[in-house]
């Protein structure tokens, strides 16, 4: 399945602060077919560095989507019964508009003068998308991690417009710990010179922040029992005690790869941005309670963590658990067993297709 | 108490790597009296960032130690009844040799000339220091964390001379994820233009990378509950969504307080330098398991962990409990149940006074 990213414009977008961006970008792919009712579309939504290429190979890039695991013909979004769509968020680089897109008043890149956006502005751009599409009711929002509070905020904002909802490894909002790693993030990002207050386009990037910050996310993106699986102790050259500060152990060399590759693919003040929306999201605001909140939801929930992710405990998913069962909601729970840790919700498949499949099923014979 | 650090020079130290080091100065304190047949002497390790100033009132700085609330008159190291010293690492910043200290073949800082450093090192020094001293046999070791290494090590190379050892919320080597920590702050500091090769001494030191290093490191010494408790999600200034990059959560301005004032009282360097040090530390190198090592150590041993420590979990002292069990060594162990994360093992002094108290009681008892 060859696929392509599709790019649409809308006039402007109003953010939550009251601000006005105009015009505004969305990049987006989708897979399989909407049908005449148009009542088998799923938004699925990515997590932090993730884009519009879900599933499928990229005709760009020749690569798989980052959920081609979970999208495709049989697979637990079956692509064969659902039209799936995703889209690159608000502030993102992969097409969206975001601090490197070029503001049309300077015609210069917006870098640190783009505005402040949160998880309910991606969300309201995703709904202009969707409604672009003819779509005024989806089957389904699902994403993992930031995927997943962009599903509770679909759930709470667009009620009447979510059949279900998936949110996986995700949380109702951040605790000072996710606070912190996203804070090192920034502020690596930040104290690179190169990052030169945001103003780095067509110049350095400010690479080796941005290196330094995506080694951090990595660490906490996996659990103890998977690093040492994985890494152990191995040392990547020399053993012994004659050693140096090169290359070393296999861990050390593994994240300085991946820091690097990110660099490549990854725009610095996205990463500023993006992960600020992550930390002030929090779906109760506005509201007395997350209970409060979550009264609003129309939809039916399923809610999955996995038992070794301590980047998204399963206490954050409980509580989201906890807070749709006190309003009489229809949730359903599981928690995962699996050494993965956060990127068990991209590798986790088994389970998570026999989970989603079924209650895909349900939902839509009940819509029918 | 009002205490000052003293300092004494040895010609040379040879190295596990065979490099000489000519000649090696040791900072240290001594608290109490070293009693008449020189049977009462405790040395306490300081953890990766500490100094020789583990207790009383530092005469140059009029703070008190960092192991001052159990160091002292009728606490858990009676310093009327003990005599306690503490000296600051090989590789340290605070009078001890390391890499900002001159090369005397150069004139120069040695910087990253200094040569690679181990655990086993730094308790070399210390056993010239103890001998110095004039004690031949130490009543206990006894530290956390990196202080914890050492004890291991002390056990395990000096037998006849540790009666009691204290490993405190430590390990025997470091898993993939320890490592992975370290090397990220390594990285932060590299990154720094600042840092120039290790050759900033007189310059501008690599404050911002430095202070990044250091904010990772606060983040894995507490707890993801004991941060909730400190910071929750409260904001620094304003509500709301109007917000901004500059100072929003406590736990952001913290960890950036922390970080900047991190910089003031440690050297880059020496961070480099004994954070790789930690990471190739393998108490049961040379040996074929590390039983097989810890059936060298003739001590009691009083092992100390603590249930919310997730950098040094308790499985690591578990797994040197278990290695002293089979070969029959006399090991007490204690998981103790605390939210404070890594940092339990400096702040949770009821508990560890009374084991500590206890178990060295009946030490000293069965010594005389």
């Amino acid at each position: 399945m060859i696929v392509s990213t599709q790019s649409v414009r809308f006039d402007s977008i109003q953010l939550e602060s009251g601000v006005v961006i105009t015009p505004v970008d969305v990049a987006y792919q989708t897979y399989g077919e909407l049908n005449a009712n148009r009542s088998n579309a799923i938004l699925a939504l990515h997590a932090f560095t993730g884009d519009a290429h879900a599933a499928g190979i990229s005709e760009e890039s020749g690569k798989p989507g980052w959920w081609d695991n979970m999208v495709g013909p049989h697979k637990a979004f079956d692509t064969n019964k659902y039209f799936v769509i995703c889209a690159n968020v608000l502030g993102g680089c992969r097409g969206t508009t975001g601090p490197s897109s070029i503001d049309p008043q300077t015609g210069k890149p917006f870098a640190m003068s783009f505005p402040m956006i949160t998880i309910g502005d991606m969300v309201r751009l995703q709904h202009k998308l969707v409604t672009h599409l003819g779509i005024s009711r989806l089957l389904a929002v699902a994403g993992g991690s930031m995927g997943g509070m962009q599903v509770l905020e679909w759930a709470v904002r667009y009620p009447d417009m979510v059949a279900a909802a998936f949110p996986i490894a995700t949380t109702g909002r951040h605790s000072a710990q996710q606070i912190a790693f996203n804070e090192v993030g920034r502020q690596a990002i930040m104290a690179d010179p190169d990052w030169n207050g945001g103003n780095y386009y067509g110049q350095n990037p400010p690479r080796r922040g941005l290196s330094v910050a995506r080694m951090v996310g990595h660490i906490t993106y996996m659990s103890d029992d998977s690093m040492r699986e994985k890494f152990g102790r191995r040392f990547k050259s020399r053993e012994g005690i004659a050693f140096a500060f090169d290359d070393e152990f296999e861990v050390e060399s593994y994240l300085r790869y991946r820091g690097s590759q990110f660099v490549d693919r990854f725009d610095a003040n996205s990463y500023l941005y993006i992960t600020k929306a992550m930390d002030v999201f929090d779906l109760s605001q506005g509201f007395p309670t997350l209970g409060a909140a979550l009264e609003q939801a129309k939809a039916r929930f399923l809610v999955i963590s996995f038992t070794s992710d301590w980047l998204y405990p399963s206490y954050q998913s409980l509580e989201i658990v906890s807070a749709l069962r006190s309003r009489g909601k229809d949730v359903a729970y599981c928690e995962l067993s699996s050494n993965y840790g956060h990127d068990a919700f991209l590798v986790e498949v088994g389970e998570q297709t026999e989970l989603i499949r079924g209650f895909l099923g349900r939902v839509q014979k009940e819509a029918a």
